[in-house]
């Protein structure tokens, strides 16, 4: 059988190269790199020269980069740091309902002890303008927290925009790029966020490393207090290997992110073309122009996204659904809620995510079998409607 | 050259073992945890069978194991977590004046934030009594944080005893045992303590994981809020390598802890002896007794630790030094000035802990060398005299 990888956007394949370079850093060069023998100051080169590769690919400052254990701690860093400092005056946040767990679980917290959080809505492509921004800000603004692109449709949002308003009012942005980097060209230095949030593993990187790329000038309470580590901006042992990885991963995303790019932008055009001809009743969720370049959500109206997803299992491909049942109870996403579907829409929804390893020959397996599997679900007795909906996109997509 | 490693207290070498379990879960068996189709279910089944492990070494239930990103993410979850729970009334927290920088720290938050610590002394061994803590406890005390056994003396708290008040009392009790776990036997289920630190690179497993242990019951604002991962304790996809790594770890020092502990209890004495034997003038810091197998921290009156440090350094051998100079400052460690250490013992305290590597034909090769340097440096003219203490014992002892 075939194994066909469609959920790049939920992790993505190790390269073979990034565990070459990691491997050292294990049984050899395992120093610790706060020590000041020579085993600590061969283990505090190797991140000095991954902060580098990090810094290449977004294109920012070394000294701006503090290297986190992924994207959740990266954005509960910022959020946290920025707004729950203490025992202060409640203060305002603005976001959106599509972010992502760990900003909106993030942002409830805030709620929780007290801070107030604006949350906006998305259009049915899934995104929103600056305006819709600019028109929350109160004077006690304290934070606008906007993804650069959405996990579940691949929506890009008006960051550079966004931004703009942000500078201009002198509020901290910050612009989870977990989605992002890795995928399309993001310049730090040209965008107008303080704070960049960055996932190792959405980009052939090891789970358990990430970024959080923070402007000059930007203060930030440790989340993670201790030790001295990432200038004292949060503290524990460094994951030497991970950040190794996380580096070469870098490297080779930004030697191969434009022709890549390209590819997958094909690939995937050529899919979503086959889809809408081979299956009646189909409907793409997310922005058509302004979307990744791996991203397709596709809705096939009628049939079970959740029994799709099992049939694609049993057949060797690996796909998100924006609906889940568990313990008894149908949820759906609520990012595709937000943006309008209705319910047949949603929970018929499947992600397909491309990456490095995929091929035409691998969306040939997959369009040979689709329609069919799509037609028999069509036919079966249908199941009760949604009944509620979730921000837990662990348990959808992620 | 030899290269002999006796910095085991910092960091430690990962087992080969280790790297093997590690390996498949990179390039080959990389799904996210979150997915329900096949590459997710064999990540969630790994992650699981982990937890056993882990679970089997400190003999807790699975279900009371958080996986972290290592030990300082683990006690700020834990203190923070308990006690900085939003815009609530002042509480109380008792912790000691030598514990890891990272329980320092998070308790240093706490009081900027508005809560009330007390540091409690230490004795002259770098221990204290369960007396000295329940003296301390208030009608407002929250949290008690009494660290297993030190970092740098290896001395080991009576946490039996201070659990034993904390229970009768009704207030949590987090032991910190980031040093403990793996060098000598912990059981959850007979310490009464609610939550435990846990570090998998302080025993062969690699940097960038660690756990937490906690009690059924007790009940934690995450420190990092996102999916629903860990039980929704810790948002954030699981590094299914690290995690993977951290069980074959734990599950190597169950069945290696007796005898290892006893070969390199044995191992230390015989150094022990022959350092008084062969160098004038020594001081051995940390309870006699009560101290970890490994741990060896001695004071070379009138030698400079951090020179020794260096010509050790130079000739192959890894240790720790207990005063650094940064920055044109010169700091000793808060452990030994806590300790009540002078200034000539502080500033001549060298730590060596022993490790799985470690071998009588290391310490030949240590021996032979040292009581030349320890005399060469007490001739040399004397620097002047430390300046401040630190807390940031990473930059001195880890």
């Amino acid at each position: 059988m075939r194994h066909v990888y469609l959920d790049n956007n939920g992790t993505t394949r190790v390269y073979p190269e990034v565990v070459e370079a990691m491997l050292p850093f294990f049984c050899e060069n395992y120093g610790n790199p706060s020590s000041v023998h020579k085993a600590g100051r061969i283990a505090k080169k190797a991140i000095d020269h991954a902060r580098q590769q990090v810094a290449s690919l977004v294109n920012c400052d070394p000294s701006e980069v503090i290297f986190t254990s992924g994207g959740s701690e990266a954005i509960n860093t910022a959020i946290k740091g920025i707004m729950a400092v203490g025992l202060e005056t409640a203060r305002h946040c603005i976001t959106t309902k599509v972010e992502h767990s760990a900003v909106i679980n993030s942002c409830r917290y805030l709620e929780e002890i007290g801070h107030d959080v604006t949350w906006l809505d998305v259009d049915s492509d899934g995104t929103l303008t600056a305006e819709a921004v600019e028109a929350a800000i109160t004077d006690r603004t304290a934070l606008i927290s906007v993804m650069y692109a959405n996990n579940e449709t691949g929506a890009i949002f008006p960051v550079a925009e966004i931004g703009e308003i942000a500078f201009r009012k002198g509020i901290p942005f910050l612009c989870d790029a977990v989605q992002t980097v890795g995928k399309i060209p993001v310049s730090f230095k040209d965008l107008p966020a303080d704070i960049l949030t960055v996932s190792g593993h959405k980009f052939h990187a090891p789970k358990g490393i990430g970024a959080l790329i923070v402007r000059k000038g930007i203060s930030l309470t440790p989340l993670i207090h201790g030790g001295s580590q990432e200038r004292r901006r949060r503290g524990g042992t460094e994951n030497v290997p991970g950040i190794v990885g996380f580096g070469a991963a870098c490297e080779i995303a930004r030697r191969k992110l434009e022709s890549e790019s390209a590819r997958i932008r094909a690939l995937r055009a050529g899919f979503e073309q086959r889809i809408i001809e081979l299956i009646p009743n189909v409907k793409l969720n997310g922005h058509p122009e302004k979307r990744l370049p791996n991203t397709s959500n596709i809705s096939f109206i009628g049939a079970n996204a959740e029994l799709l997803l099992t049939e694609l299992d049993r057949a060797g491909v690996a796909v998100s659904a924006g609906s889940a049942c568990t313990s008894g109870s149908r949820t759906i996403s609520h990012v595709l809620d937000a943006m309008g579907l209705d319910d047949a829409a949603a929970r018929s929804a499947i992600r397909f995510s491309f990456g490095q390893d995929n091929t035409e020959a691998d969306l040939d397996y997959l369009l040979e079998l689709l329609p069919g599997m799509v037609e028999k679900l069509r036919t079966r007795k249908q199941t009760k409607p949604c009944i509620s909906v979730t921000t837990d996109t662990n348990s959808v997509f992620d």
